[in-house]
Order: C-alpha cells, then sequence, then structure tokens
C-alpha cells in the first residue's frame, strides 16, 4: 500500500492491456518526432553540446514513467529550464568546457535531490509562493530573453548574456559581421517554421488531407526543416562558408556516471537549484493538473515532486542536464492519447534509436535552424495580456508582474523570480499589517451588522461596535491599539466597545498583548470591552490565558447577542444609572 | 501648523511656566546623577573610550527635546544597543583604534538617517515586524551575553566576543589569570551595587528616612560606588597592582564634526545600522507609549522615528555613538516628575558640566566598577518567563522565542533578531498558506452558521456551505481548489455549494483564477456555485472582472439569505426536478 503510493507504476501497470499499449505507442511515435530536434536545440541553448538534450530526453522519461503520477506530462528538456541552467552554469565554469556539462549534470543532481526531498517530506506547498502574476511575468520575459539570445544564431554572429542589456548589445556589437550564408539558412527556417505552425493544416486541408494526418505532419514539420536544412548544408557545403554547424557528435549513449561534486560547485548552485526545481515543478504540475481535469484524473502533486526529481537524477546519472514537464510537449501526449505514464517510457525508446542513429548525420546540421526551432516554439510563450488583467484586477499583482517581468529582462532569471517572490509576500505582509476595518451596524430586520458607511444600518448610542477584517498578528497588533484608542476618544460618550472577531482567524501572542492593553485602558477609562463571533480555534487558545477573567464585557456567539446583552443590561440597569468610573470588574 | 508637527518643541514651548520648569529641573538632577555612571559603563562596554559615553549624553538629548513627543523619555547610551554597536564596529575595525571610534560615529549617523527618513516617510509600521516574543527573546539573551561579558572586567582578565561561545572560552582561557585586586575591587562594587538595589530603601526607612530622599539615595547609589572605589583606588595605588583603570581622559567637550564616510565601511554598517534602528525604536516607543498613557497623553510613532534620528545624528556630530530611549532611566525621569521634554536638555547640561568638571579624577577610576555597574543594571532584562508564557499560548511563538534567544546567544544579535524576525514571518505565511475552513450549519432558531463539527447546527442536504477562514491570496489559492474538489467528490448529491466568506479580507489575482478554475470544474460537474457574507471591498475588486458574470450561484448577503435563495429556488422547482447537467450560466 506504502509502495504503491511511491510507485504508482505498480498501480497503473496491472491494469495495463494491449488497447492501452496501442494508444501509448502512437502518441509516443509523435511526441519523438517533436521531441528530437527540440533536445538539441534547448541544450544548445543551455550552452550544452546538442547531444546532451538527447540524453536528457532517455533516462528522465523513464523514471517518471516509473514514479510520476500524470498519465500526460512529457518530461524533458524545456526553454526556461536550459535559460536557466545556462545563467546558473555560466557563474561556475565558462561554456564549452568539461567543468560546464558537469557542472551542468551537478545541477540537475542538486535539483533532482531538492524535489525528491520536498516530496518526501510534503513540502510542495512551498510552490504555492510562486503566485500566477509572477510565474507569468517570468514566463513571459524568459520567451523574450531565449528568443533574442537565438538572434544571434539566426544572424551568424556570436552574442552572449542571459539578460536583455548584455544580450542586446553583444547583438548590435556584432551586426557588422553578419554572415549571409547563416542568415540565409536562418531566416529560411525561421519562415518555413512560422508557415508550418500558422498555414500547414489549413492547406493540407485543402488537398484533403484528413485532420488527424494534418496534425501528425504539423508536428513533424521542425524535423523536415532539419533534415531540409541538413540537405541544404550538404549540398551547398555551407559548413566551409562560415556557417555554424553542430559538428562531430559521439555515436551512441553516454556511460552511466556520477557527477564530481566539488563543494564550492555544490555552494554555488545550490540557490539556481532551488529555484529551477520550483519553477520546474509549478509549470509542470499546472500542465498536468490541467490535463488530468480534462480526464476527471487526480494529480498527487508530492508524488509529482517525487517523479520530477527521479527524472532529474536520472538526467545526472545519464549524461543530461535539468529536465521537467513541458507544456507544449504535454498538451501533444494528451492529444495524440497517452493513456498511461508509459508512453513516455516508449519515447525514451524512440529518443534513444535516433539518438544510435542519427548522431553521425548530425554534424552537417546548421545551428541557425535549432536557433530558428527555438524562437518559434518560445514566442508562444510571450504573453502580455496578464499586465492588463492585473492592473484592472488589482494593482499590487500588477507590481508583482512588472517587477518580474522587468526584473528577469533587466537582471537576469534569478534576480527577477526573486524579486517577484519578495514583492508578493511583502505586498501581503504590508497588507495584513494595516488591515480593513469597520464601525458596523444592524441592518435592520435582522440579525446582521454591516458597515456603517457601506449599508444604510441601525447602531445604538454608547456602543461601539468594530469589526476587524484580519488575523490578528505581530505586525497589526500595534495598528489595532491605535484604532480602538483612536475610535474611543472620538466619540467620549462610549461605554461599551464590541469587537466583531468574524473575520479573525487567528490571534498571536503579540495581538493577545496589545488585547490586554486595550483592555487595560479602556478599563481605565471606564469602558467596557466585548468580544463577539470569535472562531473556535481562536476561543480555545484564549481559554488558555486569564484573558477572558479580566474582560470587563463579554465574549458573545454573534454580534446581535452582544448588542441585546449590553442594551438589555442597560434596560435592566436603568432606574440607577451607571458611575462615570464604574468598572464592571478591574484588571489589576 | 506642518512646522508644529515636526517640531514639537514649538507646541510645549509655549505652555511652559515656572511650575514645569521646577519639574523638570528635579527631573534632571535625579536623571543626571544615575546617567554619569551608566554612560561611563555603556561607553566601555561598547568597546568605547568611558567618556564617549558622556558625550553621547549631551548633544543628543538636546535634540530629543527639540524633535521627540515623549515627555518622559530619557535617551542616552543603553545597553544593548551599546551590546549591537560593539558588535558591528568590531567587523570594520580593531578595538581601541581610531577607525573604531569613527565607526562607532558613522553608525549613529546612518542609524539616524534612517531612522529620520523612516520617520519622514512614515514608515514605522517596519517596527511592527519585531513581534513581541522576538523582541523578549532577544533582550533576555542580550542580557546574559552583556552580564558574561562583564565578568572578566570583574575577574580582571581579558575576555573577548559578543556570542555565548566565544566569550565562554575566553572566559574559561583566562581563569587562571584573575588579578586578585581587581576580583576585590569588582566583587566589592558588585555586592555593594546589589545590596544597594534590592535592600537600601528598607534600611533607609528604617532610620526615619522619607521615601522621597531614599528613592533618590538609592538612585544615587551606582555614584557613591564610583567615589567610593575611585577613593579605594588612590589610598592602595591599585594601578600599581594590575587593576585597569580607565587612565587619562581628555578634559571638556569634543569639537563638532562629521564621521568620515568611507563606501566600504558605509556597505559594511548599513544593514547593522538598521537593526540597530529598528530594535532601538521598538524599546523606545513601548517605554514611551507606556508612560504616556499612565498620563493620558498620546505619542506619535512617526514623530518618535524623527526626534530618535535627530539624537543619532547628533551624537554622530557630537563625538558619541548610537543612543536610544532608556527603560530605567525614562521611568526615573517619569517618576521624578518630568513634565516637558526639556527635562533631557537640563539632564544634557548636567552631564555637559559633569564632563567639565570630571574628567581629571575618572583617570583613577576601576574599569571592574564600571563592569558591576552594567551587570547589575542588564540582569533586570533577563526574563525567562515569555518562554512560560508563550509555551502555554502557542508553540510558533514559542519557537519564534526560542529561536531568538538561542540564535543571538549563540550566534550573536543580528543573525538572533534575523532568524527571530525570518521564522515569525515564515510562520505566518505557512499558517495563512493552509488556512482553517469549516463546513457550517444554521444554529437552530437562529440566522447564525456555525462549524458543524462545533456545534449542534442543521444542515440542508444537497447544499455545502464552507466558510473559509483566512484571505485568499497567492499561497492559498491551491489549497482552496483541493479543499473544494475534496469535498465535493466526497458528497456526490450536492447540487449547490456556498462558499461563506466572512472571513475574506481579500482575493488576490491568484486566487480569483482558483475561483474560476472551481467554477468552471463546478460547472462542469453540474453543481452552482454561491457566494455569500462577500465584504464591500472584495466585492468591489470582483464587480472589476467577468467572474460574477459568470457565477452559476447568486451572491448573497448572508449565509442565511444564500440559503433561503437555494431552498426557496429549489421548493419553487420542485414539480419538475432540475436535470442532472442543467447548468444555470454556461462559463464558456
Amino acid at each position: 500500500m506504502q509502495l504503491r503510493t511511491y510507485l504508482p507504476i505498480l498501480d497503473w501497470g496491472r491494469r495495463y492491456n494491449r488497447q492501452t499499449l496501442a494508444s501509448d505507442l502512437v502518441a509516443a511515435v509523435i511526441v519523438t518526432i517533436m521531441l528530437i530536434p527540440q533536445s538539441l536545440a534547448y541544450a544548445l541553448l543551455a550552452g550544452l553540446p546538442p547531444e546532451v538534450g538527447l540524453y536528457a530526453s532517455v533516462l528522465p522519461l523513464v523514471a517518471y514513467a516509473v514514479f510520476g503520477t500524470s498519465t500526460s506530462l512529457a518530461v524533458g528538456p524545456v526553454a526556461v529550464v536550459s535559460l536557466m541552467t545556462a545563467a546558473a552554469v555560466g557563474r561556475v565554469a565558462a561554456e564549452g568546457t568539461v567543468d560546464y556539462a558537469s557542472a551542468a549534470l551537478l545541477l540537475a543532481l542538486l535539483s533532482g535531490a531538492m524535489l525528491a526531498l520536498m516530496g518526501l517530506f510534503r513540502l510542495g506547498f512551498v510552490a504555492n509562493f510562486l503566485s500566477h502574476p509572477v510565474i507569468s511575468g517570468f514566463i513571459t520575459a524568459s520567451g523574450i530573453i531565449i528568443a533574442l539570445s537565438q538572434l544571434g544564431g539566426i544572424l551568424g554572429i556570436p552574442t552572449h548574456g542571459h539578460a536583455l542589456p548584455e544580450l542586446v548589445l553583444s547583438t548590435l556589437a556584432g551586426l557588422g559581421s553578419i554572415n549571409p550564408w547563416t542568415l540565409a539558412v536562418g531566416a529560411a527556417s525561421l519562415a518555413l517554421l512560422a508557415w508550418i505552425r500558422v498555414d500547414l493544416k489549413n492547406w493540407l486541408g485543402r488537398f484533403g488531407v484528413p485532420t488527424g494526418a494534418a496534425n501528425v505532419i504539423v508536428r513533424a514539420g521542425p524535423v523536415l526543416v532539419v533534415l531540409l536544412t541538413m540537405a541544404a548544408s550538404a549540398l551547398f557545403e555551407l559548413g566551409g562558408k562560415g556557417v555554424a554547424l553542430v559538428g562531430e557528435v559521439p555515436q551512441g549513449l553516454p556511460m552511466l556516471s556520477l557527477p564530481s561534486l566539488g563543494l564550492d560547485a555544490i555552494q554555488a548552485l545550490a540557490l539556481p537549484a532551488l529555484i529551477i526545481s520550483v519553477v520546474g515543478f509549478v509549470e509542470s504540475i499546472s500542465v498536468a493538473q490541467t490535463l488530468a481535469a480534462k480526464r476527471r484524473e487526480r494529480i498527487d502533486p508530492n508524488q509529482e515532486l517525487i517523479g520530477l526529481g527521479a527524472a532529474n537524477i536520472a538526467a545526472a546519472v545519464g549524461g543530461g542536464y535539468p529536465v521537467t514537464g513541458g507544456f507544449a510537449r504535454s498538451v501533444v501526449n494528451f492529444d495524440a492519447g497517452a493513456a498511461t505514464p508509459a508512453a513516455g517510457a516508449f519515447t525514451a525508446a524512440g529518443i534513444a534509436g535516433a539518438t544510435l542513429l542519427l548522431t553521425p548525420f548530425l554534424a552537417i546540421l546548421p545551428k541557425a535552424t535549432l536557433a530558428a526551432t527555438i524562437v518559434v516554439a518560445v514566442l508562444t510563450l510571450v504573453d502580455f495580456s496578464i499586465l492588463k488583467r492585473t492592473w484592472t484586477y488589482s494593482k499590487a499583482d500588477f507590481a508583482a508582474v512588472a517587477l518580474t517581468l522587468g526584473g528577469t529582462l533587466l537582471l537576469g532569471v534569478e534576480a527577477g523570480i526573486a524579486l517577484g517572490v519578495g514583492a508578493s509576500i511583502l505586498v501581503f505582509l504590508y497588507r495584513s499589517s494595516q488591515p480593513h476595518a469597520a464601525v458596523v451596524g444592524q441592518v435592520p430586520g435582522t440579525e446582521h451588522y454591516r458597515n456603517v458607511k457601506r449599508h444604510k444600518v441601525e447602531t445604538v448610542p454608547g456602543v461601539l461596535s468594530i469589526r476587524i477584517d484580519e488575523s490578528l498578528y505581530f505586525a497589526n497588533a500595534r495598528y489595532l491599539e491605535d484604532l480602538v484608542y483612536n475610535h474611543v476618544a472620538a466619540t467620549p460618550q462610549v461605554k461599551d466597545v464590541v469587537l466583531m472577531c468574524s473575520a479573525v482567524n487567528a490571534i498571536d501572542m503579540s495581538a493577545l498583548e496589545s488585547l490586554e492593553a486595550i483592555l487595560h485602558r479602556l478599563t481605565d477609562l471606564g469602558v467596557r470591552l466585548h468580544l463577539s463571533e470569535v472562531k473556535g480555534p481562536v476561543m480555545d487558545r484564549l481559554e488558555r490565558t486569564d484573558f477572558l477573567a479580566h474582560l470587563t464585557g463579554g465574549v458573545h456567539l454573534s454580534q446581535h447577542q452582544a448588542m441585546q446583552a449590553i442594551v438589555g443590561g442597560r434596560t435592566r440597569q436603568a432606574p440607577e444609572p451607571e458611575p462615570e468610573t464604574h468598572v464592571a470588574a478591574p484588571l489589576e
């Protein structure tokens, strides 16, 4: 039972049959065709040799098939994580060195270990701190950076940097040395890929090709472009004309190995690994959940962490680099009918076969084609509509998007994420430190009490009812004190203050001390303090203190009962008016 | 008007008369007597020459008298800030060097500028993030560290370090070289000071000395001990017997100057200056507010920031080091009848006079006496009762106290504060990311709806009412989705879900997207979604989106009205039962 939780394959493996096998095989073929050029291209984006992308598409997929819970998620190299890998690894080693490749393996190992540990200790909630606006801003900015970083590859000029300023400057500096042959290959690939994505399906439709077949042809488009440019490269001997080619690639699959663990490198890569883990997980889980919901399946987020963790550890062992679930690829996998995680394992087999067969031919592939593949893929990530949506809904959310977007563009991926998350948390803390509060009165004819400024309500002279719309904790405890004193000072005839606690979900030690200070000072002024609508968990906690014993007023189940008790008590006391300095229960 | 806000002296200065002058003068004399030995001792604690303590008790007090709002707060060198100064300055310069003294001036300038800016920009709320438990743990740990750091002075051995491990080791290492003469002076001072504090007042009472006079004599106790040990030092020529004396002190007051501003030093001292500012402000404002409340006066926290900022800038200009409002000293000032901030200015005049007259005699004062003064003063800071109080009330608050206390003792003042504040914020975020929620039912015979697990309530089959006890934001948005799906999955006959939002004080963009996802999926299942008791500010925001247009159920003023509308609607539809797949308003 316990084992089956951690090894979902034991569950779906039992129900595996010929029909699911057929569905999985069809999906695997289509995803394999789509994944080959993407793997090569994203490895280049990560600053790694292209074959590393293929390696990262073999063992990780098998590991995810064993440990993952999503039937549709297609794991492998993805654009955003490749960019983050380049940014992180570029800080510990120079591109093209052995150290660079082993740092990428170490990054995958660290990220895999972190994901797996988060899954085992059920820490998936940390991903919640990446809010929707922050993720949206981050993905859009990453798409822009990636597209721009590939412009150099299309123009045949060297560019560097993982943020806008350095990228733009190095691109501008290289404009004088554009290689026309590279530009021709790059621009042609770009145009062809764009046409395939936008128009090919309609065009095929006009020739009577059925939709299913047309879809497969569109998915195979990038492979066709790769084959075409390889042919052109051979025909025109582009390598001799200054066009950067992929070059000799080691044939076969790499030996299994463990990355070398230098303590310095671990320290330098630990934080990037954490950020990559969380970003990769958030992206992956949202795709997986969206697709699962369409089939009324459920995803276990903590088991997904273990699945992605295993995939990244497998990437480290199998010569790859950090991987996660890809959005477009998973949708294709889903649409193609993948029925179980086995589809991923079949895809892995397909990629392994391709690696063995294709690597000899890759030497003549122009890098510009791969750059064009990336540009067409990532432009779908760029979406500015979140700016408009958040601007209308909430300026604080807008600020989080804008800060993440701007920070990522100008300072890089890690600084951008950190700014966004930091700003979201600060805004939340600031808001809850200055809570909304309202003086309330009775909605005539009901037992309901609402804000006197928003509703036509009735109040009783001498009774001040304040509803506080926030949990009381250290950051707003002093604010609460000021609020009550200011209201009481403004209405000197007040004899009873009721704090309506319907929105108070917790009272921490600091807030308790503030409530004690309020009680103390109100008692000095001859004013009674009441509480109403105190929630169960809050009441449990207050009962462990002597605050309730000193409370001069009462604790009432509802605001209405509080008002009845206060006004009723008055009526009974009417013949003998309460003296100004009367204190119902002295505090000290 | 604007000017009077920033210069409170213009306000109280107008109402100044002979009576307030007399009160202020009496208070100033008593505080001056108390402040002289404290100033010398705390400067030594900060690693500075003793006269710096006197300088820090002149101009800062005048500046606070002009800009401060508290009639009772006595500003000057205090124990905790002196320890924090030693820890911060010790990292940029070696004790006893010119650099050390000018780094202390720079620290005061930075801290003063930060306080003044926080005041001008009304940023006093940042102090709220130092919770009561964190401050309590910090003060207790500081008291222990300070007392232990003075043990070396009393035993006549050199010790170093600003945290327990280094202090304990260096004290143990020195135990072999205890100077018996120093120990004799230190132990005698300690015993005498303790006796003065604990017993002298009763003893004087037995001899018929009136309470008022006895109080003044007790306050003057440390000065008497200083005079006695100076006499002993001269008589027994203690300087020649290895007893550390204060030594030659420059006579007169220092020239006004500005600290030199090295960029490296500013960078190194900026964070410590911020922590010192916030800790000093929190300590100061709580003393000032407690004393003000006793006289029904009000303190303006933002103007207090300006007052303390001015005091620290004055300390930097006048050869001092960081200052703040002292607790014991302010209580003495209050009890002695200080009527306006002018009492502080008179104290400054007293200290200035003492500096001119006393400095020639200070050379023969044993440092052990000053160490004993500090020990007796700081032991009152040590208070472990907060551990017990928080343990009973809330384990999270206990963890914050324990972490701050342990962190400060073991790692030092800055790490301790950072750990405490970080832990408090993380606990708050974690709690709000897993909010309390309750299925609610009607309390029979009322319009109230409470938790079905805590109250005897009535529910209607087919209607699920969930009250969420937290604002909805990015960190709990996904939790909310899971919560609703799990409840709906567990009760398949549900046709209506009501989210009772009485405790929802805000819904951010991430939570809005989660609500849209919930609505979408419930609509797919043929379940209607209603909201009840939505607060005004939340409703305003929702009205800017198309969420309400797609909402399949309604938004109801109260939970009771929601139930009436749902059950009423059913009754009317009774003859023609609603089909399973009916959707009141399709989402797409």
